[in-house]
């Protein structure tokens, strides 16, 4: 059974842990002491945070195995300047909190690598957990990543708004999760631009400039409610979708 | 069998209609013409836009039963100044397009009348449809409306962007269904504001700042990636999550 160190303390070195221990002997590795460390494994995981990353591989000592990191927007060339001669990167795409569980098989991950056989052991231990293991360079890595940034993280965020909103009005957010669980099950069906409605989409600016009117006391929520009505306007100007 | 009128062409009456065949007799009436009206019916529903409602109020002629309108952001007052004396709000929060089918049972509906009658009525033809009837104000239901189109149009928005965004990029939006999945999925099991993940959630300003930069090509997008990080990174100062 092969040992993989996973260095790191945060969400996505957890659930890696999680996802490998069945097939796999993973060790989590402090970032700050790498005490723990195995230098004989096959595998080292660098699961920490972007701006960390450089410093872990600067204090690496030399290691067997192949080394990756996980992250969605640094560039492989981090490991370009180091001691580390196989290298590459294994980036799940996916939202980590610690107490939700989540099926790994259904993550994609995109891995790039140093070289091609590098790669081919990188997709081995991917295709252990993942059914969706793909290639992809830095640069399309980076646009994958502000895709999921856009689409996961900023979505979030509108829900974090809306209950912070429902709260202030003595109303519940958990009214939303039926309209929530239909919008992203409608883009299973339909394209998110078929799918759009709401009074952007019909261009109704009397019932925009009422909301705006009534959130003049959030001027947050005021802001981010202007500028995505008039994106969704100049998005889109023919569509008949009406709901919401 | 009820007749029940249902004003209008777009999404909302459709799917009333399709709501409510089983169990009354709906007729799509024309609010145009008006000419399908049974003036008998003991409901009728005006499902038209915001800005049409007034106007297909003012053309009604006399009817025996309930008027009730669809809208969340139309106050009740909207019937004050006509002849009908019976009238309410019967407002579906749910996002409706032509192309998808829905389980309506789970639809919240938010109803409120011109008097108590008048509210049972409108109550038990809604329980009829719905398992999650409740009664709202006006200025509530704005707030809910308010709150959707946060939830809801704002959130398909943002992946209508990114589907944009990747296909210039020669990549797929339906990878990023399964991270969408799960973003959902988590605010089943935890609060939004601790499900939140990515850049501004770590307060990592370098990404942020790469991401901006990439983005320099597209206004837009830029625009609300900066205004939805800045809101992040205020929203939330202690979150320990990482992902994405």
């Amino acid at each position: 059974m092969d040992t993989i160190n996973i260095i790191g303390r945060g969400n996505v070195a957890s659930h890696l842990f999680l996802a490998l221990k069945d097939k796999y002997r993973p060790i989590i590795v402090n970032p700050h002491t790498l005490d723990e460390l195995d230098r004989n494994a096959p595998l080292t995981i660098i699961a920490v945070s972007d701006s960390a990353i450089r410093q872990v591989i600067d204090r690496l000592p030399a290691l067997q195995g192949i080394v990756v990191h996980t992250s969605g927007s640094t560039d492989i060339s981090v490991f370009y300047k180091s001691c580390i001669q196989k290298f590459g990167v294994l980036y799940p795409m996916q939202t980590f909190s610690k107490e939700k569980k989540l099926n790994y098989s259904k993550i994609p991950f995109f891995i790039e690598a140093s070289e091609s056989s590098v790669l081919s052991k990188i997709k081995g231990y991917a295709a252990s957990v993942s059914d969706n293991v793909r290639e992809a360079s830095s640069d399309q890595r980076k646009k994958l990543h502000i895709a999921a940034v856009l689409s996961c993280n900023f979505v979030n965020h509108l829900w974090a708004l809306t209950d912070d909103y429902l709260k202030k009005q003595g109303l519940q957010f958990s009214d939303m999760i039926p309209l929530i669980k239909e919008t992203v099950g409608k883009i299973e069906e339909l394209s998110p631009k078929d799918a759009q409605t709401g009074p952007a989409s019909r261009g109704d600016k009397a019932i925009i400039n009422e909301h705006l009117e009534a959130l003049s006391s959030d001027n947050n929520i005021k802001e981010i409610y202007r500028i995505l009505s008039d994106s969704i306007m100049s998005f889109e100007k023919c569509n008949e979708n009406y709901g919401v």
